[in-house]
């Protein structure tokens, strides 16, 4: 058999985990090929492709990013592609291809499995907004780091009796915020799921300052929001899902948070270190089973699913499935979250 | 209400997030005070304890080992001492206990369960092998240890083109060494569960040679023993449970490895260093979810069972189903980390 | 003997360590007990102490910031409080005071000095840019720190063909930047003491790119500013040393960089995180022997001095000396990079 | 120009960033080549090399061990070889050799410097104890992991009471066993420089419990050895430098304590992971520099020399000088070591 792979969206740690994954077992267990799509879609579109052996994918389960790079394209011109993508498949021999993305890329995959192409999908995700999968490798990579960095601010906050607040990835989902603030003991944690009361937020701080306590750790979702009236915050348009996008959520808290409280707040934005480098050992495990499933599922012709995590065991779920809603915080774990503010 | 909490067995990363969890949710949510035993089973039996207030947990979050110390009591003291732990509660005004630990702790929270004793479990066990629930905490810090160090020696091993044996934790269930195998990329995992082959071991590495690899790594878990008859391993009598014991598998295997190959063998015994120290964002998660809804379960009644992870939710099993047997690893799990051998 | 200690100026990963090394040799050798300052020179001024005994110094030597607390006082204050200053040393018995701090500390330490109050100095500084010393504590864990994160930047920016800026500490020496960029493998280094041409920087970005490879790592430091004429850069007015201050030029530095090659670019600003939490263990070394030496000058009666690490050694230099100017890149340490810009 | 390259004695993190930064500069700078001898001394002898040019050596900045490998060779066949090595030399156009390694090395390379090869030798060994050098690289890495290590230990040892004793790499020279000592806040440490009592140990644990500390940790060198009479040993023959070697001095010590003190000692032995893996910032730009300046002195005739860290800046030091003596901890560091014992 002939596997054709690609990665699609933003870089994630273990995409590379899962590109060696597939291309290990799919030599080793089935004896098949893989070749590798350059540049997520445009590569497809385009024609541009790496062969992929096990020689190739030597060293990549410890290395961050995706060897097979990645590029955004326009979903209408996917769809303008359909014919031309097939026709670069079939040219190529690939018999299923194993798409490895997020929302975009899997809602891709499955345009492509409605019209007759074998796709297996693995999602990805840093943000584990994708539903029908407990988890996706790279979100345990960005919690860790996010939390590694929030302990050490922990210690100039308290030295200097300030509010530091933290800016994590998150737009539509706060998942990395509410693991990372759970995990660094922050007092406050802001996700986009619940528009925040900036009196609230000040509240907290003045009854912490007045307790006693040396200092404010906030975790913020860059997607994190206030409730209406509350708060002025510069608006930075619409994103791709039609969904209002602020800018610098974090910083504008502080800066009220400054006016209203009169304490030093100083405002930290993590960005792109979230989502770089060696994934963790519990990212390389999931990404190497989500590979080694995706294509098992390939060559048992177990099409149109994408591979998902459920308790400890990896299955399959259909893409529709997948792709029809994101996955967002739940109130149940958000009120988890509140036991342990202030 | 007031809550008696103790930890018992050996250390394990996330103990303290425990306490803190069921201290400050305990406080905050409930108004209920905490009395904590020193020594585990002991302090209880001794009469030691330690008041716990929001205070005194400042700073648990991140640090390893446990603040209430531990240590092992025989079985037998536990049953001759169920009076004397009653009257101890009784005196303190204890209206539940939460005991944290592993098969043993919790084999007594079920035997004073059953002695009329309201009871909330919290299963701790760095090799995992509790039943009942997905994962415990401290398990993820010990695999992310382990797979840092082997990590290191990859690179040694390259360069001296050698065999290199790692003995990790696990000596019914080999969960560490099968995560810590899948992540650091080993050629060989060795799990107490399935008795090795050393001939196939050395072939193995042969093959390797071989084809010109640069070097093996093997993961082992401590109680991985070989194959009856394939090779002599000193005999290290019998454990608690009856199993028998080995000393020092992996320099045992090393040796006979390298009588075998030829090849240069270094053996590393990662020790007490994968349970110490501050646990992994993903276990300060768990071990701070766990104590919630311990302190939620004992407020509501719920008493005799332990709380669990299943999925991505917190839920209630009974002691008595999670003490019936360990969790080992299944078969299916075994095939997947073949996949990945050699 | 009695040593009054206190820690002036920003948060510095070793401080505590300083601290508890001066209590513990203090007691250990000498039987002198140790009172703390809070806040730094304003709780000198208003007499507010803390007692520090080896019990109290329990746990210091891992943990970041300064358990005394810090806060700037204006100079003038300082001079205005002189005689205030030595009434409430002179209240508390204190034979020699041990300020830790940077310039400004330093400089108000020289102040007492002249005015007959016996004093020890050691210097702190993440920036490194203290003169008289090899090193300082604080700039190993800041430079490890910044290594780590643009390790972990590598990948993205590969992933995706982009140029990525990252802005790290040092107003006025960059000697961050240049270890930072050393270590990291950075393709361009900015750095206050040698004014950058952005045309040069365009063309590395576009050299790189015509070559081949796949991105480009920038490591600018804060206070790194172009030559005049060549980018327009937003002011931000004039520092306490007269410097004129550029705000976020790694971001205006992108942006310029964005217009002129067309090349996606990136800027990351690490702040806070670079100076907080557990010092590594050259740190903990380092501030470790710098608080024994400051205790043993003290008793040895060698005062208006302060440690200093000269190769290998702790040694003792004049605090005017310490002082008059400050210690920044070297030609030959810039000529050093260049050979590794590209 | 055309230089040769090789790596010789174990591995160490820094090699590879030695290896990239002499091809780099000599490529940069100077236009020069560069060629490999793989397997240290034996490479040149068997005459196996690789080109190393810049896309050859594009990553191993980060990348523990050496790309060109490493095997150890007697001394008598590097006599006896004399006269090959230089043919090879010579067949392959090479102008200048610049060998990488510790004692062994160097006094190789001082021997083909004396029979008029020219060589620049770039000093290699994670013990710290080659003269000339204030550091070598990998140094900084070994402490590092060693006092992350002891860190994770330190909590264990609580929550139990125990004694724990922490064998590190240190043979001839205590500087690792020094350097993590202080860094990781040890009770005991002990090095070859200075043979220990046991009583006098044993001591320091009992008057520990006796005060209600909770713990002690001891690190000790490999090569620390008893006082003659005071302890048995188990004597593992006569090294290569004719000292007498002790085999698991940590294990044997944690015996003997058990034994007088009644305490539970454990023991770890961190072996291999101290000197593998990625090099800490701090030896990246060491070894870079170290790179940097034997390439320079390559091309400035400055032959017969080895690169060494003074102070800040890097100098060269004659091979002879280098090689006389091994450097050891000396009285007065110790001294500072013994400030924070107990």
């Amino acid at each position: 058999m002939r596997i054709g792979i690609l990665t699609g969206g933003g870089d994630c740690p273990g995409l590379n985990a899962v590109i060696r994954s597939v291309v290990r077992s799919a030599a080793t267990h089935y004896g098949s090929e893989v070749v590798g799509f350059r540049d997520g879609w445009r590569g497809l579109l385009e024609d541009r492709t790496t062969p992929l052996d096990v020689a190739a994918v030597d060293g990549l389960l410890t290395r961050g990013g995706t060897t097979l790079g990645s590029a955004r394209v326009a979903p209408e011109k996917l769809h303008a592609g359909l014919a031309q993508m097939k026709a670069v498949l079939a040219a190529h021999g690939v018999d299923v291809l194993i798409p490895i993305g997020g929302e975009g890329t899997l809602t891709a995959a499955h345009l492509l499995s409605q019209a007759g192409v074998p796709v297996v999908g693995v999602p990805k995700t840093i943000d584990n907004d994708i539903d029908g999968t407990d988890l996706t490798f790279g979100f345990d990579t960005a919690v860790s780091i996010a939390t590694d960095l929030i302990d050490r601010l922990h210690t100039t906050a308290e030295s200097h009796q300030r509010v530091l607040l933290v800016e994590v990835m998150g737009r539509h989902a706060g998942w990395i915020a509410l693991h990372a603030g759970l995990a660094s003991g922050a007092h406050v944690t802001l996700v986009p799921e619940e528009p925040f009361d900036v009196a609230e937020v000040a509240k907290i701080v003045e009854d912490r300052f007045g307790r006693g306590d040396t200092h404010v750790i906030g975790v913020v979702a860059e997607g994190a929001r206030p409730l209406p009236g509350t708060m002025l915050v510069r608006d930075g348009g619409v994103d791709e899902y039609g969904h209002r996008r602020f800018t610098g959520v974090a910083q504008q808290l502080g800066d009220e948070l400054e006016r209203r409280t009169g304490k030093e707040v100083r405002t930290t934005v993590l960005g792109h270190v979230q989502r770089g480098g060696t994934p963790t050992s519990f990212d390389r495990v999931l990404a190497t089973r989500f590979g080694l499933h995706a294509t098992i599922a390939a060559h048992e012709g177990r099409h149109g699913q994408m591979v998902a995590l459920r308790g400890t065991e990896i299955e399959l779920v259909p893409l529709a499935q997948a792709v029809a809603k994101l996955k967002t915080v739940t109130p149940s774990r958000l009120a988890e979250t509140g036991a342990f503010t202030g």
